[in-house]
């Protein structure tokens, strides 16, 4: 196979577009002698030149100019580390329609644009790598991909977003405030400055569609995603959730409906048992649960961001694209393979009447004779039946008191009807809080010993 | 690429045969379209050509001459799925040298022929893939080779054992005896009729050496693995786990010492926090934890075992191949990987000196003054810490008591000298049991949290 020279191109060059130089530069003899290649970063595009980093590197390999590096006709892998969906989109286009092999850690980018990059790339001979992209360091992608290729996929539940579940751990074991924790987390970089992404679920919401097209070959827009973030979380609902055996998690459901069929992604707060594959899962950690109509449910654990876990995972896709290169056929080229080579695409988007779950409704109502009558009505008038009710005891001169309820299943479609009841009511005051209870099924006691 | 015909030939038709034939059977279209290869099931062997099957199958296409499958010049892809390491190994070598990919789930085979084996392959440019000899079908090989490729590995714990985690589960669950449940678990079918392979800690051994190899690159013996099954374990262990937040697991230990830089395999009973990656591991589920230099921990759980669980994993390793075959090079081959591509080959087995742990000593002794002062000095003049002891209250007249301690960490050296030294004293009756207790370095407590 010879001594090959392969030429990387990092266009992006912040925590991660460092972190794989630097582990790139240090490993680059062991690679060598397990590839038969030498893997070689020999353009680095940067935003501003002058900017001070972290790692040592020759300037004379930095540009400022990162479309360049995208056409540049010696370099045979390039790496889009730059975020964002404008000019990253332009970058990844442009090497792509050059034919080269694109590696990205863009779940944005994926997200509204997957389908067409995808296409680009099969069209012009290239191919679009993106591993980094959901669940930081764990190779999910690539397990999905080629070490369940014998799977269909009922469900795949993940704890997608590192903030998040950092956030919501603490608040359980600390017993602080949402605010309380955010603020240290920023301090501490788990959060960025704008938190809004990681907080209101939308980055999960990335991955989710990701994820939901490598199991079903459908991208879902990302508006046909229920999406609620965390922001409204608080000791009350953990408390809860402690004291009956689940924990409050920011979970991804992607998963096809029982009967309908219907694909149905989702990122919500949800009560899950504290027992369960991703009940346990604690931390800056992330967590993906997939179950597949042949393995069973298989579980894979890691840290899911940060520079050190998420070059991991680009590194793989830039070993596999320098496989592709020097091991492919006498075009140097493997033929095109779809990363999901399902029949999705024309699945439906599940209807909120198709949506089968428990659900928990936290709200502050008036504290005063007639209350819950109103309410009890309420659900009885959606058919939402009641499997407990949960009223701390106050002193009778409190003016309100929060009452916390849990349905037996009913459906997304009922339980919107019935907040929406309640929030109209004069005796409860704003929104209710909702979120899903999911037990994983009639076996989740011990889902561990389901055979 | 074309529609380019794969042919398999299946050796041994068991369980796992079975269940290789009836998925790849079962989805050979879905499968033709994404690969654009035909996999076809060409020829089985089987040992007992009468003997009734769960699936259907041509009986044309079944033969007892394995050999002939083997080197059948019309299959491209040999399966040995008849384990032992008599015929399999011969199967195994002729497919080879006859230039074959050779898929097999065989952990004993590897443990014991697995460099040899590999020589040949590289030898005669064919190739041996073995997903399914570890975890089931969690695609951990795939992971650790491809998808974690630039790190380097400080440690791999695993779960490897189904049924041996499925006994101690059910033992902390229901408090039973280990006989108790053994026997229920061969009603089961989650344990063998010669159930030695897998309590005595075999199965996890041979897998140990399997991931050893991948992780360093050196071919461990049996014979240099620390090796103690959970025949001895009872229920004053799992309530002294439980009772200290811990969990009993059989557990492997695959590390580089600290300092001596040394290998060190291990397949023993342990103590491990309950709150920890694998402590929460229940059932027939395996988990592999792999310490990572650049990607930190990643822990994967599944089924370690079984029809389907095996199958997902040998058919992922059939479509590699068929990979291989189908877009290689003018010769219609990949150039021989190593699957261990490290340098570790002459790496030193860690000597019991260079060992550290806490451990656990259970032992029954003589109920009068003095003894615990005997075992006292004992543990100082082997220099040995104790960290607690805990005795029952039992009436004055009980002849014998159980005494547990817990040690502050030692070495594997001092512990055996010193139970061994214990079993000889007069006091105690019969030979203490020992675990570690791992508490997975000082951050143990908050293992998801580290950063």
């Amino acid at each position: 196979m010879g001594d090959r020279k392969i030429s990387v191109g990092l266009c992006g060059f912040g925590i991660v577009g460092q972190g794989v130089y630097d582990h790139l530069t240090r490993k680059r003899k062991l690679l060598g002698e397990q590839l038969g290649a030498d893997i070689r970063v020999a353009r680095v595009a940067v935003r501003d030149k002058s900017k001070k980093r972290d790692v040592e590197i020759d300037p004379s390999l930095i540009t400022e100019d990162s479309l360049s590096v995208a056409t540049d006709l010696e370099i045979d892998v390039v790496c889009e580390l730059m975020g964002g969906t404008g000019l990253a989109l332009e970058i990844v286009t442009r090497a792509l329609v050059a034919g080269k092999i694109v590696v990205t850690a863009n779940k944005a980018l994926l997200c509204d644009h997957g389908k067409e990059l995808l296409a680009t790339a099969q069209e012009h001979g290239g191919h679009l790598l993106f591993e980094a992209s959901v669940g930081g360091g764990i190779p999910v992608i690539k397990a999905i991909r080629e070490g369940l290729i014998i799977n269909d996929f009922s469900r795949i539940d993940g704890i997608l977003n590192g903030t998040c579940n950092y956030i919501l751990t603490r608040m359980a074991n600390e017993g602080l405030s949402y605010q309380e924790i955010l603020g240290e987390a920023k301090l501490l970089g788990y959060a960025e400055a704008d938190e809004s992404l990681d907080v209101d679920g939308i980055d999960a919401a990335h991955k989710a569609v990701v994820l939901a097209y490598l199991a079903y070959g459908k991208w879902t827009d990302l508006e046909e995603v229920r999406l609620d973030g965390i922001t409204r979380v608080n000791q009350e609902d953990i408390r809860f959730a402690e004291d009956n055996g689940y924990a409050v998690k920011l979970i991804a459901f992607v998963e096809r409906e029982r009967q309908s069929k219907a694909l149905y992604v989702s990122v919500l707060p949800v009560l899950v048992p504290k027992s369960s594959s991703l009940g346990s899962v604690d931390g800056v950690f992330n967590a993906i649960s997939i179950h597949g109509d042949v393995v069973g449910e298989t579980v894979y654990i890691g840290r899911g961001a940060g520079r050190h876990a998420t070059s991991s995972a680009v590194i793989s896709d830039i070993v596999d694209a320098v496989k592709l290169l020097i091991f492919g056929g006498p075009e140097g080229r493997f033929p095109f393979l779809d990363p999901a080579p399902k029949n999705g695409s024309e699945l439906e988007i599940a209807r909120p009447e198709e949506v089968h779950s428990r659900y928990y409704v936290r709200m502050r109502v008036d504290n005063r004779p007639g209350v819950m009558a109103e309410i009890a009505s309420i659900l009885a008038s959606r058919e939402v039946s009641l499997a407990s009710v949960t009223q701390k005891e106050v002193g009778e001169d409190a003016e309100r008191v929060s009452l916390i309820i849990t349905t037996h299943m009913t459906t997304e479609k009922a339980i919107k009807e019935t907040v929406n009841d309640l929030g109209n009511l004069d005796s409860v005051q704003g929104s209710p809080m909702t979120m899903p209870i999911r037990n994983f099924g009639e076996k989740s006691e011990d889902a561990w010993l389901e055979s």
